[in-house]
């Protein structure tokens, strides 16, 4: 399925100040505003609580227990993108620590998404760069064979294509295709303007049962009451 | 098994007084005092260091990817509460969040217990709003299919009755049956009261060896020291 | 496999003046340093982010649901050891607590490896004990059936002899043999003194592609760029 | 939660006859008769393909790594029930074997469930015992801690009261109270009786969307065909 | 990301000749042809041992607990598809069981690939019908949510594009786009034709490191014999 | 803790007529005569229901996603050994096929124990060449980095020692050091001669608790019977 060996330089990246406004929503409003899909999997976990980040995508396919791509990808990092790797095959090694967050950072990059381990968590903390992981280990890798470098990649039972918008925070990590995000935009800011209004009502004691008109429905699908 | 489509509106709480008691001694106290059972599954986990609650469940069994009846249970939630939500299936989707989690606490709930997933952890942290939970995904759900308020369910490997108390930190949720409430309690209070001199001594560098008279078992199992 | 129902009092120690300066490499560099071997498996996680710990490891196996042997293990821990305990089968139970974390730290353990479960976290954060284990239960054990104390056991998928050093933090627990201690302190060394100069040059945006003169080997394994 | 150290010798058990004929509709089925609940995790899975067992429930609660009380249990069994063992903690051990098969198959067991581990499945499979279980090991237990028998436990996810109807084949294990037994024989007798006709007219061709009027729902819920 | 509610009926599929003889090469020898890539993960399990399937992708999104687009695919499926069905959250709901199959066997399915779970296993053995999936469980689902036809995605940790070919054995399951096919049965063809000569070679005694000349390259990377 | 890029060529087998001794009595006997260790963990199953085979261990370690090593290690096998493969990191990649078990078995092996994926397990099978794996996957590694042959591994929690006797049925794979193989059989075979007259009592309908004066402890211990 994919194309091994290549490196594309020249992608088009979905616009910045959209992918920041998206960030701002969080990733559980944003799926919401996609119909519920682009969701990651729930394995993916930030390496600190209250990480947060929103970007543009560049990609990286890694093989098993070799991180040499990720050498590859830095340079084609640009500022206000999110680098999201998959790997060929499920592995938990640690393919990413201290001073490839350096480079990556140093080269503009946001934050990490990557289907697979990474380690040096204390001093990527320390540092505040933003890694989503399905693992933490102090296990490294060789830099062997050949991988990928922004072809669109399944990371996590999402596709990301080079290009689109990572929303990614406490709750887990959206992907936005970037011919869908100004329309996700509106689709979030109108699902969060209702959310004020609603959120002091609620906590006014107001029941959504009541709010959202529930109790018609839950009747006509048998909802019974017992004293 | 269960009973679908019903609320029952009239359940028989523990004391809350005893709860909040049983609350101070920690879920693993309260576990032993219960003869080691009464235990949830240890996949349940807090979704902030350090949280800890404890209080009278109201039950609520869901269906897979269908958070309706979170809003029908919100109606029957008094204040000391714990709602305690079991799923028909196993399901990970973030089926509570921050809007619910307004409503819950207005209407007096201490926290939510829940087999499946929730989302917006970082404002449900902020609102010190306790969950326990078996994952954190930002996926929402659909509000189409019946289960049931305040029947008895099982949740994450334990029987939870309506009006039971619910113990709950950072060791894990620990279910007391009313009736088992009182005596708990004081089992309970016996185990702490040694605890605090047995700290002591083994701080003192007293060995558990001692304190306890193991020498002599240990032996006769055959136990032997070789230099 | 296992030798059963003794306990080793007399054990070599690897030196602990090695041990703490392997500690302050971390696990990531002194797992390269030992040709990446000897890491446990990554679900070892510490009860608490930034809990590091090196030193000489006494060993304990235990049986499941049974913490009989921790006791026994007590005995024989010297100040700058670190308990490593494995049990015969697997089993997420919560095998120690304050009182056990009280009783160890007073004989000098630095923390405490233990392929299971452990409860109290709450305290034993407070009392700053850092524990790396498979999982957080509330669950308690008997004390019925005997294990072995300092033979040879495999842990989270590493063989721990006693004496051996033990590197744990965030990133996981390497072990390092007493026969390898002073040459992997050496290789540690040198490669954490080359990573200053590196992280300085990757802060100034110098590529590892170029710093590690990858360019060549990429393309003789037949990296193309496409523009 | 648990009442530990007893054995209750006089239950009320379901009818055999009622028991034989939901075991001949199947677990999924019967499973869809209860309002599709009452079944046990996916992870119980049958020692060999093909196993079926439908009989009523005797209860045993053990300890982890300890199959002491499966031989109390043994005494409690008649012809035509089924043995249902919870653990108070998880534990993949083989408590179960050729030796306690030809007890329990001697006493008039039909099967066993059991949300541990069993062993020597050679033999079983020869005795065509069927085991329904969450793991295979050679793993051995003691017997050194009491649980109890024929009291209400959680296996697998599922309550089991004693008497209850037992339902097990390759689909899973599903538990019927016995007070819901006879309403659930007829919906499922209901049910099939529909099945046979369906099947019929869909191995001709004729598609579910116009068995079972789906298309206008579809329609009224948005789906758009496209060409 | 995924496009909800539309059911798209003209799809371009691969050459069903092309399929079926990539289908005898196996999943393997197509996945090392494909350059390692295009495998689901190797949690997807043939429901018996010895299930081979290969035919044209027909695709499916499914919501958690709902399998009402399986009947909308169905009047999609021709003689030589697969159908492929990925669903929204991880769910191991049975989805699937021998109705169904009657139905798409009738329209002409070859197999079904499904990222959650199945039932009626014991008829669809019987049937000969075949099934990957990632779970079996007699639990039901309902019907209430839309999901999509015909659209690409991402299954089982794979892109699939309604048409793909899709290759299943024992092994697993590999997608080869419809683009790709032909390319990569070239390749196939011509890797099965050297392993001939090759197994002959080593069943007569000679080496892999003899015949694949690993010596030298073994030397090289400084591999040392030791008597 | 691996010595890495090293073969042994001379290594002490233990007797294989010992080996295939203790093959008979089946790995729960084995593994109860070693007082119930030595077991690896149970995620390790046999390719085909029924497979057993009993041997000398040769030992090899592998790199995640590399098999290279198993070429290496083909050299080194003689008629009665069985290879145990342990990896440095989790891997569930397929490093194992048909045209290797076609050089194992020309070289005299009798099965493989591999903790990682295999593939071609129909061929296999038809070859009966057993395999007990973790997992079973098509995909394909590749030959870069190197490992070691005959050091002791752990492989599945289990020390191998090269020379140590595996025995492995459809129970689990249990290893017995070459130094205790004698003792171990001679305890092995009191154990089975004791089971077959039990065996006959049990099929008598005589209970456990009787045959084994299980009754008096069982008071002790405090068990009571309810009416």
């Amino acid at each position: 399925m994919y194309e091994l060996g290549v490196v594309y330089r020249n992608i088009r990246r979905a616009d910045g100040d959209v992918a920041a406004r998206l960030g701002a929503f969080g990733s559980a409003t944003v799926h919401e505003a996609m119909g519920r899909t682009g969701l990651m999997k729930p394995y993916m976990r930030p390496i600190y609580a209250g990480a947060r980040a929103s970007g543009t995508a560049v990609t990286v396919l890694l093989q098993p227990g070799d991180n040499w791509m990720l050498h590859v990808v830095a340079e084609q990092i640009r500022a206000g993108d999110i680098v999201v790797a998959a790997v060929t095959a499920d592995c938990n090694d640690g393919y990413f620590g201290d001073l490839l967050a350096t480079s990556f950072k140093a080269r503009g990059a946001l934050a990490l998404v990557i289907d697979a381990g990474v380690r040096d968590v204390r001093v990527l903390t320390e540092m505040k760069f933003p890694v989503w992981s399905k693992a933490i280990s102090a296990k490294g890798t060789v830099k062997a064979t050949l991988g990928a470098v922004n072809i669109p990649v399944v990371c996590s039972g999402a596709l990301v294509t080079p290009g689109d918008i990572i929303v990614a925070d406490d709750d887990g990590v959206v992907v936005v295709p970037a011919s869908l995000a100004q329309k996700t935009l509106e689709t979030a800011a109108t699902r969060e303007a209702n959310e004020g209004s609603e959120r002091e009502k609620l906590a006014a004691g107001v029941l959504g049962l009541d709010m959202y008109n529930m109790r018609e429905p839950l009747q006509k699908a048998g909802l019974k009451y017992i004293d």
